[in-house]
């Protein structure tokens, strides 16, 4: 082994960092608590100090650079973040300039719903295609586009806002302030909120029950319950899938791509929601049913945005980044 | 003047075809009916006549190819028409081959629509931008992309079905099939269909009288009596206006490009549904509210596809079609 590089998925509540090999096997890795309550300088500490700490375990081998994945709007052109609700205080604090001056290394920032797509394209499902359209769905729903081998920004970076596609214009209300986003019927959060819905109004005993048993209610829960036959659960995950599966017949529609990745913690429950979801991009989609187009589930899991991370100083090596 | 390109738009009621020259400027133009009825063989043959008679008056200068735009899904491959409503009976003839043994040229087809867009960047309203993203609002709507300067076909060259992306999953009913695709709220066809259903049901007198008197319903006239202050036809166009501004917030989302051009022939009723169009954008997209994000109609109207396929020749020659 004489080269690696060194990936970093850096969330609102974990941070993983890794060093990994040219062909994308994990070499060394460390996961930590990301201290976002102790503010931007901890978090920034404990990053470096854990990439020092993997240097040192693979001394002698040349580390080509570092990739880092932010669940937030990155600026381009100067490394820093834009926007983040999970990293409050980061927004104009030039990130990537700091970690490059500590570290003495070359240092590239991504979103981390890119960071996955191009992770899955890289060593996951998309290995074999030059473009691909990956949806993670988690707490939120992020996305992220590889076209031609490279990952789609748009003019300031903004690119792939999948989440925010409406797909109901008078539905349910989102986070960001719209009426009917994905977001609003597929993601974690909204699963647990139709669940408490159905609880308040007493659809759902079986639901209410173990809600009360464990003290919480999450989409994990609601999964559970749907595989045991809950009719509610179910019904909640169905609307999961034709949810996406109205999503996903859009991005089809538009790029005639040949590979969709599902990806997030979500993705975990595909077997409940992946019937709803096929049948209604077959209904919506001319161009599903008439190409060879693949939907399937994540194959690097909660990997692919730490792999993806730790690919982009490749990328940008083989001039694919920017 | 020592060069031009052909460029031809065949619909499927209008066969135009003109010189152009390599800097966007017409030569010579022919418009002729087309003769669908009489069949392909006769609307080739009208064609190629049209493309000889333009050659021998621009005898002496250099033909450098023959771009032809196609109502239709194109199989870029081997130049065959794979789907074509408005052209019966031409699916699966090897329309590029015939076309360019009669005339010994070589020819380019393209989706209509793609050259549509193609045309708007090379001459048109995208002339400064390296992406945009075009949606032709006729009878019914298609669309094109400009990615990195090149039309982007997708793996089987179907991308850019932009008209039919669900933005209402219960909503109208599509010539497709699908329930709620943009087309069923904001093409011609839906615009004559809100006008018939509101004079079937007594609620608009004022359209029901105009109807009578011309023995017709079109979407200029639904249009014109809008701008008179027509309640109904104006609340019609708002329709019109908030459906375009539903699809346009998910392509930014997903693109974030610079320019988004609204063409084709309700694009002539700008001034009617632009306002809600624009306020509903801004409602639903995060990235269209924070970026010079800017939507304009087409610049050049009706020959926008004719342009684009002029250009057809010229793109391949710098390495960009395919």
């Amino acid at each position: 082994m004489t080269a690696f590089t060194i990936g970093v998925d850096l969330g609102g509540t974990n941070l993983r960092i890794a060093a990994v090999a040219p062909d994308g096997t994990f070499l060394e890795r460390i996961h930590l608590d990301t201290e976002v309550k102790e503010g931007r300088e901890r978090v920034v500490a404990d990053m470096c100090d854990a990439v020092g700490e993997i240097e040192q375990r693979l001394a002698g081998a040349q580390m080509m650079g570092i990739g880092i994945g932010v669940p937030g709007i990155i600026n381009l052109a100067n490394g820093m973040i834009r926007q983040s609700p999970n990293l409050p205080g980061w927004s104009g604090f030039p990130v990537r300039d700091d970690i490059e001056r500590r570290l003495r290394t070359p240092v590239i920032l991504e979103n981390d719903a890119n960071a996955a797509a191009l992770g899955e394209k890289w060593v996951g499902a998309g290995r074999e295609v030059s473009g691909l359209c990956m949806l993670t769905v988690g707490t939120g729903i992020g996305g992220g586009l590889i076209l031609n081998g490279r990952i789609w920004h748009g003019m300031d970076g903004m690119a792939g806002e999948l989440g925010h596609m409406t797909i109901d214009p008078n539905g349910a209300l989102c986070g960001c302030g719209n009426l009917g986003c994905i977001e609003a019927y597929a993601a974690a959060g909204a699963i647990t909120r139709m669940a408490t819905a159905a609880i308040r109004v007493g659809r759902s005993p079986g639901l209410a029950r173990e809600a009360e048993e464990l003290g919480e209610l999450t989409a994990e829960i609601v999964y559970i319950k749907a595989k045991q036959g809950d009719i509610v659960a179910h019904e909640i995950f169905e609307m999961v899938g034709r949810s996406l599966g109205v999503g996903l017949a859009n991005l089809i529609n538009i790029f005639n791509l040949p590979l969709y990745v599902v990806g997030g913690g979500v993705a975990r429950g595909w077997d409940a929601f992946a019937p709803s979801m096929m049948a209604e991009v077959s209904k919506r989609s001319l161009v599903a049913r008439s190409t060879p187009t693949r939907i399937v589930p994540s194959a690097l899991g909660a990997e692919a945005g730490l792999l993806g991370a730790a690919y982009l100083p490749l990328m940008q090596k083989e001039g694919q980044h920017g």
